[in-house]
Formats: structure tokens, sequence, C-alpha cells
């Protein structure tokens, strides 16, 4: 029997982490493996909910800090209700987005101290990291062209471009801090050339 | 001029914090002190949607951790946009439940490990504790007929005795160990003799 694994997407908006996600899922499924899709903030009741609260609702004023722990409330639901239990059934989980994604927007785009979302990250989900995690690395003009052509902005469409610069600059430095967890692609290519990416990518690194 | 006091008032269900705080504010406000007055979850925009999200919606699964980040991240916001910016403007701040709370009810009540409170705790507000903590101390029989008197369970009033018990031993730790902070209430006694009791306490204790 495979080994299950836990596959995450990380990238800024517009980067085509949806599709990729699926990419992903059906590559683990074409190979024998019963496969989780998830996505957060969201993938569960309270998750969603904490969702709609931090990007739908612009008018609510959320510092920093409380956008972090908001995160990681709907982390530890997420963990607890989905993920843990899922791998614990020897499924694979694939995730649009984890704890990489708060290190990116609250850390490189909102500027809280890195050791707050390590605290966080350790009370949270300690040792469970993704076993591979997939970033689609894109610039954010080419980003958010993509995603503003698709809907109105959320909370974290509306921040500047500077925003987003900042936040590709943070997952990047993650992903070259983690060289061993973490894969680069080119999401600037068109999409059937980062799907042959990912596949080549799973092929190679995956048990 | 006199500085600036945090005084917090604590207890279970129905021991009469409400008319507690009016009481302190009073007496505060009596000698010629400002007082901004609050409570927690709650006391800003985004801890009100906690605060319904946690409270009203028993049917949203919350595992303890998330529960307890959301109280933090509620916190975090009050911290941010109500209690910091009320004391360095030189006013009191009276609020009804802060992190002694949380150490009683997801600590004592849940069951969550202390040092997981601890640690964010600490991250959320590091030295600010209140100068002064009230514990309104009464058994869960009483407080909880006064409580169910008044209007429909919540998540947690719908919680069995023996959560109480737990919660209500989990805040007596509490003032015991940092009985310099605490000044525990008989909050069993008539409303007239408890108001008496806090003003007595405060007289003495406030600077």
């Amino acid at each position: 029997m495979t080994q299950a694994v836990f596959i995450t997407l990380e990238g800024i908006e517009g980067v085509g982490k949806t599709s990729a996600v699926a990419c992903v899922a059906d590559w683990l499924r074409d190979h024998g493996r019963a496969v989780t899709v998830t996505r957060e903030p969201g993938g569960t009741e309270l998750g969603e909910r904490v969702r709609a609260l931090v990007l739908e609702h612009n008018d609510v004023p959320i510092a920093p800090l409380a956008e972090l722990l908001l995160m990681f409330a709907a982390r530890a639901q997420h963990l607890e209700q989905r993920i843990r239990p899922a791998l614990a059934r020897g499924e694979s989980v694939v995730c649009d987005r984890f704890t990489d994604a708060t290190y990116a927007y609250q850390g490189g785009g909102r500027g809280l101290p890195l050791r707050h979302i390590d605290s966080a990250a350790e009370l949270v989900h300690g040792d469970l990291w993704p076993t591979l995690t997939v970033l689609l690395d894109a610039s954010p003009e080419v980003g958010l062209s993509r995603a503003r052509a698709r809907s109105a902005a959320d909370r974290f469409e509306s921040e500047k471009l500077q925003f987003f610069e900042r936040v590709r600059a943070a997952y990047l430095e993650r992903a070259s801090r983690e060289a061993r967890r973490f894969a680069v692609i080119d999401a600037s290519q068109d999409m059937a050339k980062v799907h042959a990416d990912i596949r080549a990518l799973l092929a190679a690194r995956l048990p």
C-alpha cells in the first residue's frame, strides 16, 4: 500500500491554484491513491465562516494579529475535522493553501513578525507539515489581472501591487529555505504546460 | 492625575458580572476617573461576530483549540482597537471577562493544556495583565439557575454542571496562584452586599 501524502498548493491570487489542485488530485487517483481535496481558509463549516469574515467583510476592521489567529483557528478546526482523519484513514490530502500562506500573507504581506507565526504554527500543528508544497509562482501583474477578470476583489485582492510583491517574495524565501519540501513551478506559462510540470514533479518526488 | 487602571470581572454564568461591571465603573467615575466599559468576547465588531459564532451557533462544530484561537483573535482586536487606546488616553478600562476566562473555560472546562493558553496569551498581550481582577464566585447551581431564568442557553450554558464545576475550580486556582492581582467575592450573597464588597475592595486596593 502506498503511503498517504499531504500536498499543498500555494501562490498569490490568479496563479491557477484551483485547477492545479484538481491536476494533483487526478494524478494521485490515477496512481491508485484515495484523495481528499480541501482548501484554506475553509474546508469546514467553521472555516468557511471565518473565510467569509476575513475575506468578504472589508468593512469590519481586523488587526493583523487577529487575522493571524482567525486563520489558525480555521486551520485548527480543519486539521481536527478533515486533514488528520483523512491521513489516519490512509487517504492523501490535497489542500489549496496551508501555513505557508500565513507566512506569505500575514508575515510578508502584513508585516507580522515571523516568530509570531512560528509560535501559532507550533501550537496548531506541531510537526505536521506537508509532504510536498507546490508553489505556483508568477508576478502579481500576471496573477491579479487573471483574478480581477474573474470576480470582485476580496479583502486581499483589494491590496496594492506592492502587497503582493511582498507576499510573492515571502513565498519564494520559504521555498528556498525549505527546498526539500517545496517545488516552484512557473505559473506564467500556459495552463497545459503548468499541469505537465506538476505531473512530472509528482512522478519525480513522490514515493 | 490618578493612574489609569485595567479591571476585569470574572466568574461563571449568572454570578452578576454585568451589574458588577456597572458598580466598578460607577465607583471609578465617582472617584474622578474616565472609564471605558467593554466585554469579551466582543467589544469590537470583529469580537461580536466571533462571539456570535462561538456562543450562538451550537450547530457549527468547533474544536477546543479552534475555540481558543477564536477567543484570542477577538482579544487581539479588542486590545488593539479598544483597550490599549483607552489606557493610552489615560482612561481606566473595566472589562467583563479577559484571559482568565480562557484559562477557566478552555483550560478548566474544555481541558486544553494550560501551556497552549500561556503561549497564546504571551503572543496576544505579553505583559499586559489587569491591574485588578474581581472573581465573583458562586456554585454552578446558584449561577446557572439565575442564568437560565434569564435567557436561552448558549454554547457554554448548554454544558453540564460538571463543566462549570471545572470552570469554577480553574478560576479559584488562578485566584490563589495570583493572589496579588485577584480578589474573590462571594457572589452567592444578595446583590447589595456583593456591590458593597466590591466598593470596599476598590477603596482598599486601588492607588
